[in-house]
């Protein structure tokens, strides 16, 4: 069932029983449910002077505020003070890059104080150096710039990340790149992690000008590494381009992952009308990522395969290249997702809040619909939304707490944190002091 | 003499004497000095190993940490840890509009939500309402309110705000927003403020549809408001646009000002060729703002005379209009500031941060360039160049720490707060506890 579809809401026609949280005095709950939840107003399905109950993690009640006693039993619940504050759903970043080592901030001043790629290419920069260093990274070392990095997304109202493999190339490298996820994914005070595997993300260095190297990668990735990373990652995604992957080739890596039980994803028409759209939809991938380039044709045929487009404002504003039209993909009739692409080369950025406010500035978007898929639309991305990116009984406990009486704040006031605590499956994981 | 042009610098060659303050352990200090300070390199003048140490809140010494011990005398100085990170000048935010009352969060959504202005209009949005909430707000909650986004400037690396009337429009509330600037002014745990008069930011509702409504506010500004405001504004600012003053009525009101003893701003060219910047040029005003619609003459023309070019990106981030190109204007050899232009309307956003990204992603500057229009241009566009804006012997003791070793990532690391403690005067007025 489609994420953004009504469905009857549990709500405060049953009695959910004894809470061990609740968090009250909010001004607005954004719940973004399925349905009419009691009081719930709006686009957004949002409830003012709200209070919400959480059970082991889950959310068992959202209402009025002075409907609470009323519905739950609080007595030994933890209380939250929202202090007067806005509640939205933790946000779903449903498309990074985070495992990496290296650092190219160089790189990005250098290229837009207008430096070939060509000379960046020739003094070893770009994504061949993040590369190299990721190679070369002890495990600790990614495993705590890892971590270091969901704390970010944390303070910045992130609750669900996706993570890609990509920058190892390798089946030792890949594997590590995965290894550190799990870890990450088991650690209670961090994120919820989705791993991805990536290894379609450019053909490896060594490989690069050897006669058939680039079809023996393409083996590698099929024959070895997702048979071994089967389990380990719930998404399969290919680089379709010209500078990376064919659609043969990202067609029969797709395939190769669909038959070992991958869930699909494609980087598709970024920097040209690569074809990967169309294999999205052919191959029924859950999202497909980018989409600059997608031809009306392509945009009726993700519509009609329930592909969930997913747009990066964050590139543009890295490359300084035009930002796609997310009106004409609305438009369209297609679900969206909205992320931050967080990676060193192309949008060096773990906070949703200014991609919500590009998705508003440039991209086309009303408020509502930059939100909605910040959250739901990143859980439909990543096949979650009966767990994630709503607040309503049965959902994983994970919210954003705001400095502000209003979420209407967000896009409007932009370039500053607008998230105070960040709750993640019922417990606090990261408070900020900063005022906004 | 021009702020960016060398001038011998004191550096270590004289014996500074005594410190009270130490700054050690800066992986990169950037100084913008003027001249060949102590290992400086580089258009941004960053020693590496650094140290800084200060005096009653005025820099003595600036250096390679070694030789630290052997220029000051340290022993009863308090020591900061920089953490092996990088440290900046704090910026000098030189437009903003930060004494205000009210929201228009909903305005913004509905406007990019495709309501017109008309309909806006009807509703009693805009400009107006702010003006009616200031003119209805008490003083002390338009101190507090100011107080309150001062401190998140200073959060964000700002330790100079320039801040302007213009949501009072008559004698009395123009005079209550100068007073709560003077009043945040002294407030030493705040950044300073540079009060500007701008009774001419738009005609009154009372006196816009009345006979002689709008000569009769000229009158008014010229003959009460100019005279009895001098000496507690260091500038007089007019808004010249089609939709507010023209140029006689900008040239009249200018040239009061300056008999007055004030320095002249102009709000020039930003919705249409108004005659805004040639006005600037002929009045010598010392800097010209916005800019968007300035012709190939009126760049010679400001170039000439001197007047610092302030670009403004967030109002293009806020109204979704096209980014004027900082190249363009760089290359026809201008100072350049650039500021926040915070404001309720065009521009909610007190981070100097995303400015600075914004003029590089978006503009087509470098970062070397948009650091140091952020930090002495702004000060050569509030005629403070001598104080500000660099650090240098001599200069006041205001910068930013950031978290990170290399001011490169700014701009590139977008969309998150890189500061993490911000000194104000020799003093630490901002810390800030959120991961980046």
């Amino acid at each position: 069932m489609p994420a953004d579809e009504p469905e009857p809401v549990q709500g405060d026609s049953a009695r959910p029983g004894r809470a061990d949280l609740v968090i009250d005095n909010i001004s607005r709950l954004v719940t973004l449910a399925r349905g009419a939840a009691a009081g719930a107003e709006g686009p957004l399905g949002v409830i003012t002077h709200a209070a919400l109950a959480a059970r082991a993690g889950r959310i068992i009640w959202c209402g009025p505020a002075a409907d609470l006693s009323a519905a739950v039993s609080a007595e030994s619940a933890r209380h939250m003070d929202a202090g007067g504050h806005a509640v939205i759903p933790g946000f779903v970043d449903s498309h990074t890059h985070f495992v990496f080592a290296g650092d190219r901030a160089e790189e990005f001043q250098l290229r837009h104080a207008g430096v070939s790629y060509e000379e960046l290419a020739r003094q070893g920069r770009g994504i061949l150096s993040t590369v190299r260093a990721t190679r070369a990274a002890a495990p600790e070392a990614l495993r705590a710039s890892g971590a270091a990095r969901l704390r970010s997304f944390a303070a910045h109202g992130t609750t669900t990340v996706e993570g890609k493999t990509g920058y190892g190339l390798d089946h030792a490298s890949e594997s590590t790149c995965l290894d550190v996820m799990a870890d990450l994914a088991n650690d209670p005070d961090l994120p919820a992690v989705v791993p991805t595997f990536l290894g379609a993300h450019t053909v490896p260095p060594e490989l690069r000008d050897t006669p058939g190297g680039r079809a023996k990668y393409v083996d590698r990735v099929c024959d070895e590494m997702l048979p071994a990373f089967a389990g380990r990652a719930r998404f399969c995604d290919v680089f379709c381009e010209r500078t990376a992957f064919t659609v043969d080739e990202t067609r029969r890596i797709l395939e190769r992952a669909t038959d070992l039980g991958y869930l699909l994803k494609i980087h598709a028409n970024q920097l040209s009308a690569s074809g990967g759209a169309a294999i999205a939809a052919e191959l029924g991938a859950v999202s497909a990522d980018h989409l600059d380039f997608a031809s009306d044709t392509d945009l009726v045929a993700l519509e009609a395969a329930g592909v969930v487009a997913t747009l990066l404002p964050g590139c543009s504003f890295a490359l300084s290249t035009p930002y796609p039209s997310g009106r004409r993909i609305v438009d369209a009739g297609l679900r969206i997702g909205l992320a931050t692409d967080f990676n060193p080369g192309t949008s060096y950025s773990e906070n949703m809040q200014i991609m919500i406010a590009l998705a508003v500035s440039a991209m086309g978007l009303t408020l509502d619909e930059a939100l909605r898929a910040a959250t739901l639309g990143g859980a439909a991305a990543l096949r979650l939304e009966e767990e994630v990116g709503s607040l309503e009984p049965g959902k994983r406990c994970d919210l954003a707490m705001l400095s502000v009486p209003d979420e209407r704040e967000l896009a409007y006031h932009f370039g500053v944190n607008l998230v105070d605590r960040t709750v993640f499956r019922g417990r606090e994981v990261a408070a900020n002091s900063t005022s906004r």
